[in-house]
């Protein structure tokens, strides 16, 4: 008699944006006429860039002929030239990483969600609070938590993120294995400094955890100084994971592209060097089958001079949408943080209302649709979540119908 | 102290595939002048049809266009019009199945690995034998099974597939939960009738286990009265999932598209109509985000009138090379099994010698790649996989190289 994994009942509601979707279409259901303005879910809406383009046909040119047809590669791993191309990025930043610790997937997402699966069930992890909801998740699916209890799950390590804090979390009082760390943070919208990450890498180091380092929105960050990389901090490569993304910087989100680096120097309790990148190595192996080669050729795109410039151009324009938005709540006298290394804004709900209520009140009111703090986590009770994704016209008149119709 | 998932050390040798690149690529170091001939992964190498090629280009456009630019989906079950069309296939066949129990992924093979995840760790797993590695090593990493011995897994129910059986097993003699059938067959090469799949179905209903039926060679069957999906049968849709690719009949291996369906029906021991459904929804919402939408536009061009022609031409190529092989080797009076209903041939290896001794030997004396039998399953012991994919010259002068090469 087959039997469901339990650990999925412990999983508290939907997902958060298919729930934000759901509120929304009833919202519509309820108000067929009304015109709603989406700042929820950080979904990139502008073209791809030129370049990307001609790269992307190019690549499926290259399966209509017998001589440059490809079907399943060698490995999981993606293709080596666009392996080297990502080092290459790295190299600018005066990181050395090896094309055999980077690891090419279908995403940021995937990876964030999987790569757990390569420690074991007892490992405690930490998680900065608010977070992404996908790294709480798929520990709670694998089995590492307890129930939900106010929001929090035990077993989980939650890292407050505050204002008191300025956003960044202190290091956890009791010890912990795995660390997510997200920065340029989702959904805070701020940004690490080196010596806040190295406190971290110190951590870490001295404990054997391993810090899982999202750095999906690193085109993001506008100062050069700060670092694009847990790897620029001294000794990251012996604790630290990365995962990167191409759906922020070069609008993969539907595409699908992403990559993580495993460095070889990783080492763990009872792993030496080489035998974690080995792991996630197998992992992918076996249940993955690499990014659509189509996808792989269009993201070689991103690394020419022409490319490079396009993205940018890009991330200029969305960055230019956080700057209309925070100034705009700014100017009704609302508390607002991020928008300045990040495409997102964080805002204080005013009078400290409650972030669902208050994605209830901005949806009614100004016919917005933001994403409640309290979703990514219980510190995020009482900040609400704006996107800076959205064509300019359409940040516009959301900003507009926020100013004109949310009574404070 | 961060520890790893020590399940990963009870994986024996590396993925099968994998080592045979090793294996080859140690020979080709030592012998750099030769020419070899591949029969073994099952790589498709032609082009893609030219309606595919056409959709994927407007795919592309679209996305180079503001209006129609498409991000994130709401939901990563792939978009609606695809699944209405895959719904439609099954139609053709007299199976109705709701879009909503179709999840686009981005292939069989990752759904086969992850779809153990939304089971319960103490389900007993039952898997035809020899069968595709996947189904096994999956379960290896979750948990389910003890060390491996003699090429078996503690915990892990095989089911020989045998000459003396005509390759499809007997019902398990113990009770157990998840039962992988994947029809037609890889390795084997062999298709399953109706009634065979019924005994497995009207097993699966008394016991409430889970058949996960993998289909994805069923574009090869050569009768049209075969079945050519799962839910053909009586009950089925109680009982089982159903897992499919576009890789072998489109020929998108690189370029990634596949799909599972979950009933609503189905129901297990502790979980009743629609859950399994959901768990599954959710699994994918969490740890997965899409099929590229380049690719899903693609994947359309199948279901149009000469999309269908095109990859049945395909199909029909293929399915040439099988014939030719099966033919040579039993010229040759080799024993061989397959390549009717399936692009597979399952040879018996010579004299009894052991599969991969016959690996070398195939390899050495003919300079042809083809697949251990025992990297399938203790059963697989003493034959040996031959995939009909690749250039008609290149089928042509590996099995002449086999006539005039190998020393019998």
């Amino acid at each position: 008699m087959a039997t469901i994994n339990a650990n999925y009942n412990k999983l508290s509601a939907g997902y958060l944006f298919p729930e934000i979707a759901r509120r929304t279409g009833a919202y519509l259901d309820d108000h067929p006429d009304v015109h709603v303005m989406r700042l929820g879910i950080g979904n990139t809406t502008e073209p791809l860039p030129p370049s990307v383009i001609r790269y992307l046909h190019q690549a499926v040119d290259n399966l209509a002929a017998v001589d440059t047809y490809t079907g399943y590669a060698n490995g999981s791993e993606g293709n080596l030239d666009l392996r080297e191309a990502i080092a290459g990025r790295y190299a600018e930043r005066g990181v050395t990483l090896d094309p055999d610790e980077i690891f090419v997937s279908d995403g940021g997402k995937p990876d964030s969600a999987n790569i757990q699966s390569i420690f074991g069930l007892d490992n405690v992890v930490a998680v900065q609070d608010p977070a992404y909801p996908v790294y709480v998740d798929s520990n709670v699916i694998a089995g590492r938590t307890g129930k939900s209890e106010a929001g929090q799950y035990e077993g989980i390590v939650y890292m407050p993120c505050t204002e008191a804090n300025g956003f960044f979390p202190e290091l956890p009082a009791d010890k912990v294995d795995l660390i997510y760390i997200c920065s340029p943070n989702n959904p805070i919208g701020s940004v690490a400094t080196a010596s806040q990450l190295q406190t971290f890498v110190d951590y870490a180091r001295e404990h054997r955890a391993v810090i899982i380092f999202d750095a999906a929105y690193c085109a993001y960050i506008s100062d050069p100084k700060l670092p694009h990389s847990i790897f620029e901090v001294d000794g990251a490569s012996s604790c630290a994971i990365e995962i990167n993304s191409f759906s922020k910087d070069t609008g993969f989100t539907g595409v699908r592209l992403g990559w993580t680096v495993v460095p070889r120097e990783l080492a763990v309790e009872d792993a030496g060097s080489g035998v974690v990148n080995g792991l996630w190595r197998r992992r992918q192996n076996t249940m993955f089958n690499g990014a659509s080669n189509i996808v792989q050729g269009g993201g070689l795109a991103v690394f020419t001079e022409a490319g490079k410039a396009e993205c940018a151009a890009m991330v200029a324009y969305y960055m230019a949408n956080a700057a209309r938005i925070r100034s705009g709540l700014e100017r009704m006298g609302l508390t607002v943080y991020g928008g300045v290394h990040a495409p997102y804004l964080w805002m204080k709900t005013p009078g400290g209302m409650g972030s669902w209520e208050f994605f209830d009140k901005l949806l009614s009111e100004a016919r917005v649709v933001g994403t409640p703090g309290a979703g990514f986590g219980p510190s995020g009770e009482g900040f609400f979540r704006l996107s800076a994704f959205g064509h300019r016209e359409d940040i516009e008149s959301a900003v507009e119908s926020i100013e004109r119709n949310l009574r404070l």
